[in-house]
């Protein structure tokens, strides 16, 4: 039950090499490698000839050359060489995937090839921008359906539970917080407010808050597969509710690309960029060592969680803070229904 | 195929404090946990919100607490509050289970609540004698079928050969022996008598015999899940035997406590206690010791059994060894039909 | 799917004895042991009383005893003794299948027990002449169906892309050898000359080879499940393809005989035979080393393709190479559709 016609995250950038690269995506079996003139390509892991997959073997120009009997395939997919054999047949083929390099990522694309249409890949140009927002990334492996990630992302009141011992703060305080969503027409977006509050001990530690601040934490969801989160903080009095304004104090920005890899495992791609101390690669690498704390903890609960939805099905329940989860439910649902 | 309206152990009272606790039976999750005012209290575990194990939670005054959104259960498993939500649906509920504490065991009740009848649970009273009964308790995690460790104890054939290198001795003197075997209203209970014969090493070593002994195994089945082992032995003239004498000498009570996890593997709770030397700690550890060697012989034949009775299901054939069994057989079948 | 009517190498002699050992083939679990008189039987691996692996057990004279409760079984598989019981019913056995020791292997065959001639079994008295052919034997245990094995072991193009690093060489020798492929009564036989060409490294180290030489590579297959290897190589003019001399140069006997665990499993044993400075053994270690690393790369492939294959079934494309192949298959096909 996968939404097919969609692009997905298929792997950063920096993954990619000569050097063929194995990834399974909607339960599909991928080879991705990087061609001699520098293009990636994507191709079904798996030789027509006997079945080897494809990403055991080598790239050799602008081919991939299977690491059993020498089969080479182009991007398209097309067999372009057997050793010692004159005529290839045109039958001998694998599939290709289109793929698409953008933001530092490798998007792909595993519906009807001809559908494939690069203007809606999501954009996120802030990982172009490392001078602005300094990032690191990451992929995690979970034992989860790909949904459970985003259904995490779209109920914060979690953050006081599962992250009690790094960013959750007070279940009361997340219980106060002004908290407006909208449906858009890709996904859902919302905004959580906590105004003139205290500051976490990490967000004094970052920036040197003396006060109260507004402090704000905004999600859209792109479906099918895509988060985006901006997290800050300014002083109270700075406007940041009233006005708008998000220039100085606290400020993130975490991607989130979530890929199913199979019903029950994904792939998540996350990045956290700093809008502070921009030129201190010591904050990067302090962010990327919190937030990877954090997404550990949600990691174990997803997976406990999708252990114990999948032992046994039964009705859940909805709580009021399941509204932004449950307008991204319609927008998958639509997007599954149009296939 | 498992007899659900019947009491299983859930666990050793020692292992139930105010931290929540998981533990499958009879194929069903449930979370067990101490409520404040001490009582013991299992709920299915899983949240009926999100479907996150409670046992992921913590225990705040009477309730189970779950680790994800903070939603709260009351031992009755009737959800009693939702941070940030005014009404809570009264639908909003997970299942219970009768659980009762006694001789330091947690019984479960997995079965129709309301035939859950406390006076029927197997009493073993010798586990609150710590004065002329010390013991020390374990569980161990099986593969197998809970049926099959019941057989173990039903055919004491097997000492000879599973256990020639800790108790087992002679064969010849197992097949010697006087054996008497009779139907209960519960279950079985069989006595086998090895007289005048030389005491085992360990017997010896234990209360100092300086000649033969007369030796008994006696056991008894309660069904489905409880057998009760008093194995010991008194000097020849005692009277042990003839006269039903069973003071001093040496003597050993085994509780075991044998609950299904899934139909492939089981909870097997046991305890050994010592009726000589009681107020010798090292005694206890001793016997301790030599029990945990003796019953790991056991669970490598158990494990080995089964899984080769799960590959090939075929015809068994029965010997006079098995008459015990037999009549365990048609225990379990009763309580089965009668569901 | 598998022919069951056929000789299979259950062990190697060296690995039977008088402890009985557990073995899967074709599924069929077995408990292969070395009778006192010496003989070697083969009987299925469950007492038929309660279901223990026989191979946990011992063996007592001519008969194996169970380890659970003592219960004896010859090697026809009739049930010989049980202790404490004077009458053993004759229904009261297990399986037993036809073995035969023969050149340094145990032959077991999994079929009719009637149909079981042992002439029919493939011969290789190389085994037997450790003078002329010393050699070490292994047992692999490879995660692939056993016919992956033999398709191998029929395609020699993959050596420059799998052994590259090993054996491989020059993929355009490859391509350029001269080749004849012929069926056979059982299976097929196959001849790859390379002519007039530079000897790989190994060779030279092992002969001293100074120019150049005519190498051969001569495999015959045995439906179902054994390949013969004789490669080698001459220098040129001493006749090797003209005139068929095979004295001298450099010589390698490799038997291969592959038997089925389970569909996703088999059992591959192989020895290396060397025919030249026989007296050496480190000439004989250094072989086996390298034919160890050369399988172990031969095995890494291998599982990979079965698993790609078992992922996901597609049509695949034959190859000029292929022709070997597919007439092992006709045989294959052939010995199925007889039984």
């Amino acid at each position: 039950m996968f939404i097919r016609n969609a692009w997905y995250v298929a792997a950063w950038s920096s993954e990619i090499s000569t050097r063929p690269f194995a990834r399974t995506v909607l339960e599909e079996p991928v080879a991705l490698f990087r061609r001699g003139s520098g293009t990636v390509a994507a191709v079904e892991d798996r030789c027509c000839h006997r079945g080897l997959p494809l990403s055991l073997g080598e790239v050799r120009g602008e081919c991939i050359v299977c690491g059993y009997h020498g089969i080479a395939y182009d991007a398209d997919g097309r067999c372009s060489s057997i050793p010692g054999q004159q005529h290839v047949s045109p039958r001998m083929r694998v599939r290709a995937f289109p793929t698409h390099e953008q933001d530092g990522l490798i998007w792909i694309w595993m519906g009807t090839p001809d559908a494939a249409d690069r203007r809606t890949i999501p954009r996120y140009a802030y990982h172009e921008d490392r001078a602005e927002w300094p990032h690191r990334t990451c992929v995690q492996h979970l034992r989860c359906n790909y949904r459970l990630v985003i259904d995490n992302l779209l109920d914060l009141t979690h953050l006081a539970f599962v992250h009690k011992a790094t960013i959750g703060g007070d279940p009361d305080a997340h219980a106060r917080a002004q908290f407006s969503v909208a449906a858009t027409e890709r996904g859902v977006q919302f905004i959580r407010w906590l105004l003139n509050s205290l500051p976490p001990p990490t967000y004094v530690q970052a920036v040197n808050f003396t006060g109260r601040v507004d402090r704000w934490m905004e999600f859209e969801f792109v479906a099918p597969a895509v988060v985006y989160q901006f997290t800050g903080a300014l002083a109270v009095g700075e406007g940041a509710y009233e006005r708008g304004n998000r220039r100085g104090g606290f400020a993130l920005r975490i991607f989130h690309g979530i890929t199913p890899e199979t019903e029950d495992t994904c792939h998540y791609f996350w990045s956290g960029a700093h809008g502070y101390r921009q030129s201190e690669p010591a904050v990067t690498d302090t962010l990327f060592a919190a937030l990877s704390a954090t997404f550990a903890e949600d990691a174990a609960i997803l997976e406990a969680q999708h252990a114990s939805l999948r032992a046994r099905p039964a009705p859940l329940f909805n709580t009021v803070h399941d509204r932004a989860r449950v307008i991204a439910e319609r927008a998958l649902d639509k997007l599954f229904a149009a296939e």
